[in-house]
């Protein structure tokens, strides 16, 4: 795979991309041409060529894409052919609603622990994993080695929660603290921006 | 204003201009460049001022851009300058997370049922609104005219309570379902794909 230096608005494409082959296979389709998989995307055909071409084609032009190949080579790409170890910080709700939101496994994403300060939270299960105090953090991290922390903490203790996180040797940062993280670091922070979706659809609808 | 035919690219990156001039006013910031607004959101300058060309320019150039009359024309755009009345069905811990999040009002979102078909959890509240029995749904859209439904009920119901929805009068609906919405209408539906980002993340980290 010779994956060149790909733009941020092209990685943001590739699980919408991974998604879609995957909703295919599912339905039983083995072959797309670019122009149906452009159509039903709405991308256009040479940019799917293009964002392809980032990752050293998958050519197959005039034939059409196998789709379980295209869906495996993307999900290599995204390092989601492998489990990837994730970590919980912030047992609420939302806390509660990712934890058991089956997708993640499906995709992937292996989930090892969940982490919080409320004592009577502290020992209990969320869909069958341990929730453990703020302060095994270190350790647990030193330990298991997760890879990605979710947070979903309230936002005044985001970004020192977030330092710590950095600082004990996570990888990478799934951010629902609706903070904006500021930290000296080039450890990757997606910030989920919720509302974002809500303001696009209240616009759709006027 | 002047709104041409706005594609959807475009209408998806609204809500972050938003959310970015809204930041720069909390921050005392009343003028910015382009340029600036470029460097900051990762968008270049041109691509900038070609989607303000949709709505009919906001001028200025050479001078930069007056934040919080931009911003501001941005809501209008969007819709959220006025209150916009919205529901929610289903009141499992996702659709906790999102009534208690307060982001949505200050965008202009005003919450005023939440629904669910549990017997125990009928006649609560939850961030104050109280939840009713989805029976009431057809009386309640009828009586109050909300806009905006947002959906967090289980997948395998998420088709037939969205129709329902859209037959009782719901303008639009914000789908956390993870199912895909198959209807024969023309109401415009966003639906939310929580694990796009953390796909992104997890490409990040290699």
């Amino acid at each position: 795979m010779k994956e060149k230096n790909v733009p941020e608005v092209v990685a943001k494409r590739l699980p919408r991309y991974y998604r879609y082959l995957d909703d295919l296979l599912k339905k039983n389709v083995y072959r797309i041409s670019s122009g149906e998989l452009s159509k039903k995307m709405g991308v256009t055909a040479s940019q799917i060529r293009q964002d392809f071409n980032f990752f050293g084609g998958f050519g197959q032009q005039g034939y059409g894409y196998n789709v379980e190949l295209l869906r495996n080579e993307i999900a290599s790409i995204l390092g989601i052919d492998k489990s990837v170890s994730t970590i919980l910080i912030g047992a609420g709700y939302l806390g509660h609603a990712l934890a058991n939101h089956a997708n993640f496994e499906k995709r992937g994403f292996q989930l090892i622990g969940i982490f919080d300060i409320d004592k009577d939270t502290i020992g209990t299960k969320i869909h069958g994993i341990e929730v453990y105090d703020n302060d095994r953090l270190k350790d647990f991290i030193k330990e298991n080695k997760p890879e990605i922390a979710i947070l979903t903490v309230p936002k005044k203790v985001a970004n020192d929660i977030a330092k710590q996180l950095i600082d004990y040797g996570i990888k990478g940062i799934w951010n629902f603290s609706y903070a904006e993280i500021e930290l000296d670091s080039d450890v990757p922070i997606e910030n989920v921006h919720l509302s974002d979706s809500l303001m696009t659809l209240s616009y759709k609808i006027k």
